[in-house]
């Protein structure tokens, strides 16, 4: 049974996390870090030495929720522990995003922008319609809760990053008054409202039909159970970087 | 039976209007306007003396889809030929407005952004809707064909209308970076792409749970059909100031 | 402040209202009633005795969501402890109507199938829509996860129920081989699927083009809330039955 | 320039065909065959001598709208015109299938369900779909106008057979009273109402989220043109079957 250490334990996604595991059989919390100890669902979190905490409880995989100044401190102890790390956490600059690249040539690291399988498949379905549908007009929404501060969703940014990869398109983040549509541009959309927990579409649309891609989130459970495989399925991996996509695919 | 002038009867929504009425019994299309000469779909369609055509073809009602500049002089010939005007023609000024008031003491003249008993019925489920559920956030977001060059819709801006009659917020036409939403502003989305006829949809969230109240039209055709409806109804009616509502309630 | 109980405490509502309670400070859970005794989020959990159980904690209202067999003696109950009761359980026959009819004389009482806001107000946009749009077609879809064993949804009768007030529609539950649509009919469709939490659409389409009012629970949190909202409103009313939609109009 | 004829050519979709091939610069529709002569849009329609006018009108490419008594003679005469064929006409028993695969061992033979590429796009991303949700329940839902006598549509059958190559489901075409959800069924489901151009949609949900892939068609125009295109690549071809797919890629 893999033993997982969970970053960002007081969170929302952290405490999300720690319940998710509790219903598995394969893998299970065993500590949790977090500014303030305490305990998490009977979990235990603690604030300090963490790479001591790491042999202490015998961790396998770390799971990261958190921010990028809590999550590098964290790389340099799971290496200190020799444990993996499944990195949730966004928003990285070029020197942190390095930070973790050198700690995956003694760990094995996994980094997501979504743990959802469902999203992975949405980006596969996109990258087909997108070369197929040549010449149609691409339109990307999102939706979230109104408590999301930033937009387009990170998510939302690696969907374009996929669309641009098959096709070279500009993104335009809103229109209003005079505003005819190039060629070559797509309409990024956020919406903002109420509990929404996550939405995003793609449309493809020419020659007088839409293809709609979409995926529906109906719980931020679906992310920790995600980031829960994905640290089961890197126990034990050789250091490197990993990417979700081989946990889909049950590589 | 209702004898119909059409102006703009070469564009595509004119056309659509003279192909719509060859189908119905209770009207007939006899005579276009337009700045060539010539005929559509049977119908002669002339360029001068608009007055006297419609004297001379004993026209009972016009229907308009134009431009402003057009509009204004047909308001005219319809005060002097005792008929009534159906105006689909949109951006108009402040004294544009004034004009067709000033004609509205003369001839029954029905103005309108939207000839769709959906779209009349879409506004009045929205109403009731952002008054019952006080607090609940809305994004409004409208989709069009890639050609269209003004966002949002004549349609959307009334459906923001109708919102701000019940509620006072201020609409954000895009979301990028930083964007944190405050309480009073509803997001307004245009998407463009392809050959989409026209869809409009406002969603409600809160409390967890999302109300979506949506419009969709398969065809142009039902706007040329409103708009018939309109001068069906408006004919013989009294000088004034009608609305789409009263055409739809059968008033 | 309000004092609750909740009836069928253990079941995955009942933990839901307990839990919601917790975050009010309108009201509390003070007991909860179930076949095991124990406690849920602190709050104690007992099996027998209910109207002692009443009275000892002074409860004002009891929320309750079980079975028929369970919610009959507890309206007695409530009877005995001068209690009102807010009802979620559904699938009573007529004789347990009755009982609750009768309970009604002496406490207040409201029975619902539905505590949604938004719900709410899909019933009163449908009946406005369906009177409105007058020969359009009328499709009713929900969709839930795949434990739910009945098809269709309570919320689906309901909405049916209201459709059929203003409209003299029978529905039709799947169509398959030659199938023409009769001009009465209403198509009635159950999705079951993962985890779906609860959706429900009635689209309107005629004269090209489609309607769309819909509802998305996002999380059962929405119900919970709802029959808090419920109870509070309830509390110190006079004996009688109260239906949901004054509680969203605060009457 | 290809040479086209169309046979239907009175039918909604062949007179679709007539006037969608008015507009493009590498076909031409030269003559129409039906049960009654007479012109479309300019263009001849002959009764009978089929394969003479082949030769007369010099056709590279017979295009096909109409019912399997009428198709198969028309595969005959071009098998002795020498003139490729495309079939969008459904509804053969086995023994008029093996003629059409006989016909196609002497000319070019294309034969769809469907001409749209966006549907072949949803057929390719339904197949990855399927394949990488492992587990998710699937459920298929179309929507057609009301006068649209089948259920479920060609298309959603197609889907269903994409499904099925992939997965070991049964469909079921309606649910209503105590209808608990098998492991291994597809809930499949055909909405009529109004106008509707035709929607299919295939939701694959699980794991506390919902993937939707879906389509919508415009007008009908999208399948004339497709069925246009496919001529197009028809024309010259060496005798054989080929499908809409290997048009779509341009192979």
């Amino acid at each position: 049974m893999t033993r997982i250490a969970v970053n960002g334990a007081a969170g929302r996604m952290g405490q999300t996390v720690i319940e998710t595991a509790a219903d598995r059989d394969d893998l299970a919390a065993v500590v949790g870090f977090d500014v303030e100890t305490g305990e998490v669902d009977g979990v235990p979190v603690v604030a300090e030495d963490v790479a001591d905490a790491l042999a202490e409880y015998d961790v396998d995989v770390v799971v990261d929720f958190s921010v990028p100044a809590s999550t590098l401190p964290l790389a340099a102890a799971c290496v200190e522990a020799d444990a993996g790390l499944v990195v949730g956490t966004t928003g990285f600059d070029e020197d942190g995003m390095e930070d973790l690249v050198a700690a995956s040539t003694s760990i094995p690291l996994l980094k997501a922008t979504n743990f959802s399988r469902g999203i992975q498949v949405l980006q596969r379905t996109v990258r087909e319609a997108v070369r197929a549908l040549d010449g149609y007009d691409l339109e990307l929404m999102e939706s979230h809760h109104n408590g999301k501060v930033d937009a387009p969703s990170g998510t939302a940014k690696t969907l374009l990053e996929v669309v641009q990869s098959e096709r070279d398109v500009e993104p335009v983040y809103g229109r209003e008054g005079h505003a005819p549509r190039a060629e070559d541009e797509i309409g990024v959309f956020a919406r903002r409202a109420g509990d929404i927990r996550g939405e995003h579409e793609l449309i493809l649309a020419g020659n007088d039909e839409v293809v709609s891609l979409s995926h529906h989130a109906e719980d931020r459970a679906v992310f920790a159970a995600g980031a829960l495989d994905a640290a089961a399925w890197l126990a034990g991996r050789d250091a490197g970087q990993y990417d979700f996509g081989e946990v889909v695919d049950g590589a």
